[in-house]
């Protein structure tokens, strides 16, 4: 599981950073989280191949998170993609790209899916056999959804010479997906934690921007392996943060702490800031593990 | 009048050359024609100031000639603009850029409004004491329009010691104007040739992106002092031009040459071009006054 920073901006423009992308890598797929204007330039350059983005999640509907989608659409079209895509995004979304491709008179070679996000807690949005992803609302002017990546574990290795020779298929399975096989009146007949090991333990990256200070995400977030979390302002903006829905690099560090998580990026930073060390101490005095979100830099989770 | 080319790249996206965009300025306005994805980060490179920008003009709803302009109008908001803003392209923009407002709930601080160019025919669609618009159709997939721009001409200078004593300001500003005084019975009483003097004559801008070889167009950008015209590609793809509704570099300089103009750009390059001097040569032999859009370069008309 390997993320991408693409944009680690906000809504007013800059040189300095891209706004909100972020690709996450799983088996040889491309999860595409958020897309503001150029993204797709970003994409070409740090050599992301598009044909692997299957599944598209987009928080809110502020344009630096999704005023690049279009172009990114329309580019895959020239590309002579045949693969569907599947978007998830807050209603509305479907109207504003169909209407795009309406009046340029583009007509899709492949399938796009819209999934509209409208849940009032956490709720599972997506699975395949790799990751599970849910939604859930975030604090912000408008409808916002965060993300949460959960890696599916994978089997469980059997430790051979442990395993009875009359051991049927069926119980084998049950061993590899972590359940005790139990006999006829319910007592444990095969321990799975003594006929096998587990090596990789299932990773969790959770995505939250926008948001001002919101508690409410700590039960869903709990434990991730990586949070990402919008650090808009510095804690002497407090005021602003407040106003416009958005977090202080303290808060953020605070929501870390408060969930228990193992690495904080905090990202989505005002262009107001140049140099980013300041951010950085003010989150790390809260949460130790705080990296910075840099456009083009990757993160192993 | 200077124009400063902000992309010069067609539809797939390019790390070598922006889409398409630029911008005219005269009198201390910036008139902005095209606005590919990546605009407003362009103009913020090149130091355009956006409160400059008061009239926008759109050739076509295909993304690479529009993608950015949602983008630059929140920019432009986000930055407490209270200047009105003028918007001329095909129908349809309006209703694309009022969508993403509404679903981003942005309440604009300044008046927005929307000129539908439908023209079958060349057409004067602005005015202003320095500048004249003209739309005329292109021949490209979907609805595409030119934009002719037209200096006005600067009032001409007295030459004060011919001018008799007891002339009156009315009189005056005839000859200024370019028009002779007549007396009661219709003879010259001043010829204003022979009391002014005109230094600079009024220059001519035309716009031709995106159009296949289109011949309808040399009336209307006849004699034009610069020519951008799109050559997508080269000659040895012109079934492909003529497919797509592109013209090649050769055809943009006949073009040039029907229409005798003082100079040619070109521009619209395919992303399969990385060194463009082969396009320019192709050009060169058929209208020698040909330069290449560079973005970035500014070009005196």
């Amino acid at each position: 599981l390997k993320l991408i920073i693409l944009g680690s901006g906000s809504a007013t423009p800059s040189l300095l950073r891209n706004p909100s992308a972020q690709i996450l890598n799983e088996a040889d797929q491309n999860y595409l989280i958020d897309c503001g204007e150029g993204t797709q330039i970003q994409l070409i350059k740090y050599k992301i191949k598009i044909h692997k983005i299957k599944n598209i999640f987009i928080s809110h509907l502020h344009g630096d998170h999704y005023f690049g989608l279009i172009g990114l659409i329309s580019s895959m079209n020239l590309a002579q993609r045949k693969e569907p895509l599947t978007i998830f995004g807050p209603k509305g979304l479907d109207e504003i790209i169909t209407i795009q491709l309406k009046y340029g008179q583009s007509n899709l070679h492949f399938k796009l899916d819209f999934v509209a996000i409208n849940c009032t807690s956490a709720l599972k949005i997506f699975e395949n056999e790799f990751l599970d992803v849910t939604a859930f609302p975030l604090n912000h002017r408008i409808p916002c959804f965060g993300y949460l990546f959960s890696q599916k574990g994978k089997p469980r290795n059997l430790i051979k010479e442990k395993l009875p020779i009359d051991i049927s298929v069926d119980e084998i399975l049950k061993l590899k997906n972590g359940e005790n096989v139990l006999d006829e009146i319910g007592r444990v007949k095969f321990n799975y934690l003594q006929m096998t090991t587990q090596q990789t333990y299932p990773k969790k990256y959770a995505y939250c921007s926008d948001s001002a200070y919101y508690e409410n995400i700590i039960d869903t977030i709990k434990n991730a392996d990586i949070l990402y979390h919008e650090a808009t302002f510095k804690e002497d903006l407090i005021n602003r943060a407040t106003f416009t829905h958005h977090s202080t690099a303290k808060q953020a560090a605070k929501i870390a702490h408060l969930a228990n998580v193992k690495k904080l990026i905090i990202g989505h930073f005002s262009s107001r800031y140049h140099d980013l060390s300041e951010n950085l101490e003010e989150a790390k005095a809260t949460f130790t593990n705080t990296m910075l979100a840099i456009d083009g830099e990757s993160y192993e989770i």
